[in-house]
């Protein structure tokens, strides 16, 4: 690396990794139009051949190491089950490859530093694919509390139901692509896999650290983990509760995961609430604010935003490619998905421990008590 | 005692303490056509008189020994402040009157079981005035629940936003009623004072123990304390989170105080929300179900329930005066009341020591960190 | 008269009538700090008597005359029935008197001219206290729609639902007080007596004259009149539709009469809804305002506006002691009543005759077909 | 035809025309797992060699007759513009094909019932596409009102907003698919063209006539024509009212057109909403009701109706395969779709005459007043 690195024209894409999840990261690469989606890879053969065909592909590679000496690729999108992240993202970022990963970044966080390291080392881009800091509710409920809509934040609510729905979307979901997030390959089950996105908020929202958490912590089903959490931020104003809940019983309407989520963000002028994201349980505005300041009581809702959850992912995808374009950093850098990590682990700790722990300690992983036995 | 006790044909009431809340409890007295309000009683007899004159009534006591001593009265609603009930109550209940209390029972949970303890020696009845537990949208909430209308339930989240409002309600009160819940006579703040009314809901919602408690509490000007706690139920199944949020520049609408309240009770069929309380911030129903199960989705909006917050008042009022004339026990009753102290301070506990507290140990009171210093 | 007339310093205000509206009317009479009310006056004097004592009036006047020879009276609240409007307005003028009529202002349209001439010789003022005019919602909502909030309107559509409560208002009405509207002593039935209010609305809303109206007129039990009405207004580009419906066995939440209004108005860039108004059949926000302009979709739920249905009556009566205190005119003047009852016998006669019918055109008065026969 | 027409056991359909509403129409077939579709017709031989690329059809003809001649084709969906669907429709019946036409059937009541006596001689199925009444939320909403859910039914309402969106669907809508639609080839403009899917839902939700209809009729830019209409049913005890507005200048949600529907029946018991339909600009449920009955005062939302338009368009081409399949009728009949035709001309007499127009006595066509001059 000599300094200012060169701006891409266009981005020529590598997809590494064509399970459940691809289908919605790999769309905004393919609409986007100064992005080619050149090669994929998969060690599954047929599913790597039969990705390519639907995408338009030419490369359909079963070895990573071919795709990543692959001189047409620019960038790759990293899709494979977490546990091989670090070790895929390694090898991306040696090859000089541009890196996309999806969420988590890695199974500890140290694994974590050592990419962010790496990728600094080799001079390219690393960056998380957080779908949910590209969700337009989100964004709009962001920029919001930014502007001051509320006044200042005084308490953040963030509730996961996990229920059942009929969406083709999950129908089509194939079921091995569960399998190493129920058994040792992941450091715990859905308050990791799933619930990073959660975290992911609560730090993005309000551009601080949390420094305490408090936790109980369940097991049901599978991998699925009730949990009821308290944050603590550094201001020490702002509070936050976290809700996750298991309803294998109860449907509710979704084009993706039957499941859902509400945030809110409670401030000393007003409420906001994002009610909805991956499903469509309520049928309220995707954004609503209300405003009480000096007696003027209104809600606005507004209907302007796009609430389909794949959106999120769209923009995401398209955001890695403008931000190589543009030579801008591209969200959530490896830094920010650390603290996710470190705060994930937190409440696992605070489960196991029941005492309030400060996520900026952690520095391995941590998992909850009993998974091993799983 | 010899056994069972004579049934009333009317009950004929002293109200001992006009302060603030007195309009709130009496209007279901006097509105109960079995029921006379035939005393009142207050250190300050201009006040009693014109309580007196305001209600109807012709004696105005301005000593508590002459309203006890007074045959014509069979039953006393306390009004006093809190740190007054313990010696009032036993000296009502060593009249012989039975006795309905303004909650907080008491300001330590020994106090309260040696009211208890006192009622049952006497044989007369002694209740906590609970208005939460009469409000017709809980009480259809509990319904609800206990008919399965969520199926088994898994969490219980409840918000309390304390802002500003501009209700007659509010401007009519007396800022006297508020300076010995202010200092040294009463064991803590918001917490303890109003927040007795969520933590009897907590507890009765499901007829169970919380048996683990773990909090973050704060302080903000008066006696407000933002919290955010975590419950753990006897049945592990089912989690709570409680939020209190100061929001003084915020203004909602309400007829009494400027503050509100929001239950939402989740099972693993469907959810229940009671959206309002104390104020109506929100254009909701007071009670909405939604049920998933089967994939019968649908929500549905109770609007024949009367959600007015004075309504619960004045039921339990009504309640009070039934039970007296049935012979039946009357709601809140005093162990009842007691697991409620035990909860509060098992929060001002946990708040304190950081650690998980089991309200069920706690005997005295627990004050917040600096509440002497306030 | 000479010119100007001279400023009151206060009113002294008597009332005329204390039938089933006298409650609504006259507490804003009583609330204001700058009206006294006087005297009452009603042919049974027990009736009369006991509304004095209600209100803390000295004088109970079984005799109009008595009334309107009391000079200590500057100002009378006409609450007869509206066959007597006439006559009694008129010797009320004739008396020197101010006169406030309660809607409708007079059995035909000749005779509601004679009044308004009547009180410009007399050189007092005369209005007719149309509670809707003064409701808070469709204030807010005619000031929004004269801002410009929903661009240039298009679309009046107004709904009337007569159900059935359980109100205490609704209770305690005396059946006496609608023989009067069920026969010959009225020109019509609840198209006449109750839809005025929302005849009105029409016309004031947009400030502007109807000039074309086409009516389905039915009948249903006692003085129902099941309707859909066209209206088109003087502006082309502005069309009205009117709904009445009867469904008595149909309960709605309501604290005065069974019924409730719907009120939306739509214009070129966005919608105003006024959901409710008598009643609260719906759990929505009073004043609603969609905005759709350049893309910017939000709606705008208003909080902040008392809607109590109530207040229209408080605010109709404060708003006649303020006119008279600041010389200002006193809305609804003789003019735009006389306007609302050609409206109304227009709807009649649409109905009638089955042909679009001109308001302006109607001089007399317009009795529906059959209604001789009831 | 000799008595029993064959079951089919697969069909084999053709369609006719690849306009801008072939999309909507075609993907029920396509997904339809006992259909085919192995032919497409359009005189533009490029696009409809791209539609049969697009939907892997083989044949692409460019001839209607070369099309009907081939007998690998069982039945056609007829989606040329409305002025062919005479001859079109009269062809395919000829060479004994079964047909679905798009709406509105024909350009006059006579054409349609010429159609409509050819299908019975011929023994084949006629049947035009209305995606209304295959709509999910307006099913539920007529087995509702069929169930008794309202009560008798005394009041319909259907409104009709057009404005704009920003919908990929709309953005990608050819011109040319629109001329025909404003000029002398169409008998009226969006009271035609659009109106009479509201036309066919005001007939179809109570199966029974309309009587009498009185209209204003107004007209704005291009073919849009603002509309107030009053509707008379069989039944006496039962109204309607149509409102139809134009707001190019407001913006609202829609995957689709930019337009709205809002449906609203009132029984004698409660109300049932429809709260969309084309677009989405409100965030209520799909279908609301509302009972009141015996004091049951309770809204029910049902968020399990699929509320996306265009599956009313699936659900309408999987009818057809399925009524063919099953030798059961498919809807809408040809008969119904005359008294469509019917109604819509009597708004436009209406408009003309400003006289009440009984529907039943249409028998050419209408043209509204000054259409020629367009």
């Amino acid at each position: 690396m000599t300094g200012v690195p060169e701006l891409l024209d266009r981005v020529r894409l590598g997809v590494v990794g064509v399970g459940n999840v691809a289908a919605l990261n790999v769309a905004g690469y393919l609409e986007h139009d100064r992005c080619d989606v050149v090669a994929v890879c998969d060690p599954n053969g047929e599913r790597a051949r039969a990705a390519a065909a639907r995408w338009g592909v030419d490369r359909a590679y079963t070895d990573l190491d071919e795709l990543l000496a692959d001189q047409d690729v620019d960038a790759v999108e990293i899709l494979t089950p977490t546990h091989l992240h670090h070790d895929h993202v390694l090898a991306a970022l040696a090859a000089g490859k541009h890196v996309s990963c999806q969420k988590p970044l890695a199974n500890s966080v140290d694994q974590a530093r050592a990419m962010a390291d790496a990728a600094g080392a080799a001079g390219v881009a690393l960056r998380v694919s957080e779908c949910f800091q590209h969700y337009p509710p989100l964004v709009r409920a962001k920029e919001l509390v930014a502007a001051g809509a509320i006044g200042r934040p005084t308490h953040l609510r963030m509730k996961t139901v996990v229920g059942q729905t009929d969406s083709s979307f999950q129908a089509g979901l194939q079921g091995d692509g569960y399998v190493w997030r129920l058994n040792h390959l992941s450091p715990g089950g859905h308050l990791f896999d799933d619930m990073v996105h959660k975290y992911a908020m609560a730090l993005w929202l309000f551009d601080q650290d949390i420094v305490s958490v408090q936790a109980a912590v369940r097991r049901r089903d599978l991998f699925f983990e009730p949990c009821a959490a308290i944050f603590e931020f550094e201001d020490e104003g702002l509070l936050g509760t976290m809700e996750v809940s298991y309803a294998p019983a109860m449907w509710l309407r979704s084009s993706y995961y039957g499941a859902d989520e509400f945030f809110e963000v409670q401030g000393d002028e007003g409420f906001l609430w994002v009610t909805r994201c991956t499903g469509e349980l309520l049928d309220l505005a995707p954004v609503m604010l209300y405003r009480g300041r000096d007696n003027q009581r209104t809600m606005t809702e507004f209907t302007d935003v796009d609430a389909d959850w794949g959106t999120g992912f769209r923009r995401s995808s398209a955001h890695f490619v403008d931000a190589l374009l543009n030579g801008t950093p591209a969200e959530m850098s490896p830094e920010a998905a650390t603290k996710v990590l470190q705060l994930c682990f937190a409440v696992y700790e605070a489960g196991n421990t029941r005492l309030p722990v400060d996520p900026r300690a952690i520095t391995g992983s941590v998992t909850p008590a009993g998974w091993a036995d799983w």
